[in-house]
């Protein structure tokens, strides 16, 4: 819980982290938070617990409480390795970078969106990160008609297969191997990307 | 707002309404704060409040909080409906019911297990009934191989429908007519129904 990058059975001392550690070690205690409590009640003091730092060193790394919640509201960073695939093969490397970010990290590149009714106008400024850095994004690289409304479609279902794993906690799902899980919903999802090419998969 | 069954422009005072309408209002009102606000955090006189009710007219409707909010919490009603349709059809009339109790209702039949990281204890109350009331129930339809996990995989592409429509306000959805989506949406779910026979869709 307390780094994203140590490896299991070893908990350094806070002051052989490297900085990278405790800056994932930071964004992951936000986003718990974002998850779980309105924006206005988050405190840098709730999240430097969690992350198992001193307040100033968030503010060291971050600024201040805006800017820290500005960069886990982003979808940015997530969406350049989630949309990382030949368009051909995306639908399967969706739905596997999905799962591998639940089972590996206990993160998701998408699922923050479902937490925007928490948050009041913070909840918008979600909503439209969402829309231009992952919907809209992937809008752009399909052709044929009605694009956007595909690409949304298509970033629906990989949404939702977060909230069944992380959220719901679908026994089955937690328990089939990912190359199964893939096999059987990634043609669902390159459906929308490549109508009509669905049986390539 | 006030009411569920009121026709467009039309706002009748209090006592008009029936049982029935009053309950659904309070209902809608109890399952808005359980998307924004921790269980131990909703009072009986905010759910009032929302609802256009007196506490003391929740209390006789359901008895208090506790019971109020076992029954928010139950899938039961919505998962008849949502289920209701031969499993040949089923994928295309479950996406027309998400859709439709999005636009005509507001309100949505699986959503609501999205909330489940912000009430702690009764976070499991909804995953347990979730599992119970849609998940097992749909997998008891479904014969061949993997029906466990095929039934969470077409309940995850409908709750990430509904995340979409009804959070992250898609506007490529929520433009688009519902044939249409039904059209594009609802092969996806059946696929995971009866798979090998997609191609009825």
């Amino acid at each position: 819980m307390r780094t994203m990058t140590t490896p299991p059975g070893r908990a350094p001392a806070p002051a052989r982290r490297d900085a990278e550690a405790t800056k994932a070690a930071i964004l992951k205690a936000a986003r718990h938070f974002l998850a779980r409590h309105a924006h206005a009640d988050i405190t840098l003091k709730d999240v430097a617990e969690r992350a198992g730092v001193s307040p100033p060193l968030i503010l060291k790394y971050f600024g201040n409480k805006d800017a820290l919640f500005a960069r886990v509201m982003s979808f940015d960073t997530d969406a350049d390795d989630l949309l990382d695939a030949p368009l051909d093969d995306l639908g399967r490397h969706m739905v596997r970078h999905v799962l591998s970010s639940q089972r590996e990290r206990g993160a998701d590149p998408l699922l923050r969106i479902a937490f925007a009714p928490l948050h009041g106008d913070h909840g918008d400024v979600l909503r439209a990160n969402f829309r231009a850095q992952v919907t809209e994004r992937l809008a752009a690289r399909l052709t044929g008609p009605d694009a956007g409304l595909r690409a949304e479609l298509a970033v629906a279902a990989l949404v939702g297969l977060g909230v069944m794993y992380g959220i719901a906690r679908g026994p089955h799902l937690r328990g089939t191997g990912t190359d199964a899980v893939v096999d059987r919903y990634g043609p669902a999802v390159q459906a929308q990307l490549t109508p009509g090419r669905e049986a390539t998969g």
